[in-house]
């Protein structure tokens, strides 16, 4: 069956065929326009000739419903998955983003063979998703908001508005901002040759290292720890595995992760923490799994 | 059947014959003796004359053994459900207090007719437990730890060897301490009229207008309103229900959880958060349905 995957984010949509998972075939990737998102989606599918399609979107998502999406901010209550039924007459789901990706990491990627799994995906906001005895957990329709567990209860103001939310320390922008300030204070670091600092030109001159470039790693490994030994007092998971743009930092954000986790969490020690194995396209291949199992 | 149910606390060992769910009937109640612990369950068992016994007790437990319990201190690793089987010659099952006070109130319960639930236990620890598609969830065998969320990084050293964990914030020896520290520092305050000064006492005196009482119970409920914000971001549970000492606070602490919560929680507002409906007996009632539900 030609099952099409798609990833909706809020500066690309990310689609393919998948027929072979995790193998994802003719892949495209095109500019998200939130003004004309349904006809974008199914020109996709139409051009895939998909026969069903499972989507994922950053977000408030149950039951088909988009009810917000903090990087596609005009979409409310947006009833995506009975607009394309009605459009493309194939099953179609929709859902939230992370929870695709710990479906595809799941069943075709680092956590396979595991019954209850947690999964953080890192970029803008931090995204979570759980396994739960070999199925999704999405609780009454919201669980897995692991980007907004209080890490600092007197920490900066985040989007959802909350103080001290984990995504507030860890979400791309945030580790940009913070360097952008180290600069205009005049700290002595190479990423002042940057114009624009990114994860990525941070990750880099950490690496051939840069002091404060390595710091901003090392607090964003430090938050993210505090907030991996919450979830894991409370979910006790096999695995943790994380995914998304700043997973990809690798050994040094990692290193700084096991650390404060193995300080803080006594019920258990060395628990797995490992980065994701399908990379980009996790997403569309848990999307493709989803869809595929509701049928 | 005439199965028994037990909840082993730091002090007391409270048991009782459960036929008629939730009815506790013949219940006892005597003082933990951690050297003759096995021996005083074996006693209680033949007493009401149990065909099946279940037990609870605080701690890390998992497959029937008890790894550690901070109550009991003495106890390593105790293979307490092998040990009154062989003794016993019945089924036996050991589990997590709070867990078996989340599997009573779920079925008997204020948590009635949910698919899933989040408890919390409020004694000298901070227990919880979490029932998730009508099952009580143990992730790899201690989950729904909530004690040892982390709600402040920098907070106090936790017996479990973290900082800043909800625990610190609100057990009962945390509450009072933070009691007689300000008649110390004589605050004005209608507490130092008590040589020792407990939960109750600070209730108490809180509900009469005393306002350094009140200021601790609803520091207590501040921090309380952190925790179950974290919590009901990652789980999303139908309702929270509060058991244990500290929740006979009532109102007064209710009302800054749910200030607190509704603050910070932006995926869902308004979730209920309710006391306990069967009070001391949920943990008896709770152990002895897990019992059964294992034969």
């Amino acid at each position: 069956m030609r099952i099409v995957g798609i990833d909706i984010g809020g500066t690309y949509i990310k689609a393919g065929l998948v027929i072979n998972p995790p193998e994802v075939q003719t892949f495209r990737s095109v500019n998200t326009k939130t003004n004309i998102l349904v006809e974008q989606l199914v020109k996709i599918v139409l051009e895939l000739k998909g026969e069903a399609v499972g989507i994922g979107i950053a977000g408030l998502v149950t039951n088909g419903i988009v009810y917000s999406s903090p990087n596609l901010p005009s979409i409310k209550e947006l009833k995506l998955q009975k607009i394309l039924q009605g459009k493309l007459k194939i099953s179609v789901s929709v859902a939230n983003d992370a929870d695709m990706v710990a479906l595809g990491e799941w069943k075709y990627g680092a956590g396979k063979e595991t019954h209850n799994l947690l999964i953080l995906t890192l970029g803008t906001g931090v995204g979570g998703g759980i396994i739960i005895n070999d199925k999704l957990y999405t609780g009454k329709g919201f669980a897995g908001e692991v980007g907004h567990l209080t890490v600092d209860p007197n920490g900066a103001l985040c989007g959802c508005g909350n103080h001290g939310c984990l995504e507030t320390f860890v979400g791309s922008e945030y580790l940009s901002e913070k360097a952008h300030q180290g600069i205009k204070r005049n700290i002595k670091t190479t990423l002042s040759k940057y114009s624009k600092v990114t994860p990525e030109t941070i990750s880099k001159e950490a690496y051939k290292g840069d002091t404060f470039a390595k710091s901003i790693i090392e607090s964003a490994g430090h938050y993210l720890g505090i907030g991996i030994a919450s979830l894991c007092a409370v979910l006790d998971p096999e695995k943790v595995i994380l995914g998304g743009g700043i997973s990809k930092v690798g050994e040094m954000l990692f290193k700084e992760i096991k650390k404060e986790v193995n300080k803080r969490l006594y019920s258990r020690k060395n628990i797995e923490i490992l980065p994701a194995a399908l990379g980009d396209h996790a997403g569309i291949v848990g999307s493709a799994f989803f869809v595929s199992s509701l049928m």
